[in-house]
């Protein structure tokens, strides 16, 4: 079964890596966020390019679900005792993977083709790629002005109150190679428990990738569980947009995409308020604790994908 | 009593440090070799200005003499690991320096004013001054071609024969502000026991600086010692070039230059020549092993130079 996920940070991450746990490497695509990405201490960072990738290669931190394991921190501490910005949590591994990404970058190699080595070097087996090869930042909109992305939700602690996003340049932006293909030869495409506003929606931005996801049999894992956020700042943003943030909420924000959506045991009460949408519900157990919950999830999610699929 | 002193790398800086145990602060103003920066993975890197800092600020590698003490090398563990260049040795420690320094360099603050306030937060008290704001580059020319200095000097690992040098740019250079002025002001110059050719001749090459130096009692100690060097490529450059490796040979190289010379006590038998040169000679241990052989040599120095004083 050929599968495609979108995926932004953490919680997609973990299910990208439940998915690659239940299907052989060839079948799946994960199409990952890169609004987030941008330009600190002169290297290009990818945040959630990076916390797929090390998810899916075990080297991610499993306190923090970014970073990596076993990090050190001696670079960054140089850096404030220098007086420099500190308020991105740089590890000296993940360094490592910013300096040569930007390296590569600097000698004109795409976003893609370098996600594309990383992922050899790393021993991930299954296709990453990035929305796009070209910037498209993500700007929030909030009630103390503009801010980029990571100034909000780093330096600010995703403090600011949002007023709305902007996906920067995505108009003119081209799928990276591979993404539209990926999605018109998929069987499935799911929408991993991502942040709907600042993980999946500027995927969707991206010319031709709505149209060829929403042809094709689709799926949602709701990232709110209990009107509330495993991680991130989703339920705030609803929120502050003026909606309840709620599993029925992300389904009514894709609802023109949706075959399917998977809401949590907790939420099963949503279950009819989402089919009468037009959607078909599915209740699981969403919060992914540990690897096997997330092999689990991507098992049901699957199963669930599978009735969809002539 | 106003000294300034021209330092490369690892032995420039230990007499430098002597120097600032022997000297108050603000009688010390040390001028290092930029000739040897360069960029590697994007980041600006000046080894011989890092060497000298961390070795004043203590925080010198003690067993390499460059680099960082307690370092760890997690980020070129990780460039490795991608297939990105791995040959020149970036502790974690280290590359916060290199990434405040790039940082700052990119927002357009000059290498001065960056040296200054990085030597402000590491507690560095004496003046430290990189010989040029603008870069001038080293370039050896070997039997195998033209080598930038780092390549030559860590990727070659010196290897290669050489013909000569270029200090690429140093025709238009201009002085680090405070370079010439600390020149003028002072009662006496010290040339550090660096290699004459690729650390002490580029400081020399920025246009007023060799005036400026001559024209004050100037002292240099050899940092050949029986032929040989400490560390790094000096006796084999002047072999290479066809100059018998010796102290006398530095004493030559510089005599135009120099009131005195400390040459190693197992130099003495050439005390003679050196005074036949016109230049008056120190017999002395110049060999630093520990921190207090540096201060005993800078006291030594010191009490030489004093004689040129009137």
């Amino acid at each position: 079964m050929k599968i495609v996920a979108l995926a932004g940070g953490v919680g997609g991450a973990k299910l990208a890596d439940g998915l690659a746990q239940a299907l052989p490497p060839s079948d799946l695509t994960v199409i990952v966020n890169t609004g987030d990405d941008f330009e600190h201490l002169g290297l290009h960072i990818s945040p959630d390019l990076d916390t797929v990738c090390y998810t899916l290669a075990g080297l991610a931190n499993p306190v923090t679900g970014w970073g990596r394991a076993d990090e050190t921190f001696h670079a960054l501490e140089a850096v404030r005792q220098l007086g420099g910005p500190g308020w991105f949590a740089l590890g000296d591994r993940d360094l490592g993977t910013h300096l040569e990404r930007t390296r590569r970058r600097r000698q004109g190699d795409r976003l893609s083709e370098i996600t594309r080595d990383f992922c050899r070097a790393w021993g991930v087996e299954v296709r990453v790629l990035p929305m796009s090869d070209d910037p498209v930042p993500t700007i929030v909109h909030t009630t103390e002005g503009d801010l980029p992305f990571q100034e909000y939700f780093v330096l600010r602690q995703a403090m600011p109150t949002v007023r709305g996003f902007t996906f920067l340049g995505a108009e003119n932006a081209r799928p990276a190679p591979g993404v539209l293909e990926a999605l018109q030869r998929a069987e499935a495409v799911i929408f991993c428990p991502s942040n709907p506003w600042v993980s999946l929606d500027p995927i969707l931005a991206i010319p031709g990738v709505r149209a060829a996801a929403a042809a094709r049999p689709l799926v949602a894992v709701s990232p709110i569980i209990g009107g509330q956020t495993v991680k991130g700042p989703a339920a705030k943003m609803y929120a502050e947009m003026g909606i309840q943030p709620s599993a029925l909420a992300v389904a009514r924000h894709y609802h023109d995409l949706l075959d399917g959506f998977v809401l949590d045991t907790v939420d099963a009460e949503q279950a009819a308020d989402i089919r009468s949408l037009g959607i078909r519900p599915l209740v699981a157990p969403t919060w992914m604790r540990s690897r096997a919950d997330r092999k689990a999830l991507a098992q049901a999610v699957l199963n669930f994908v599978q009735t969809f699929i002539n």
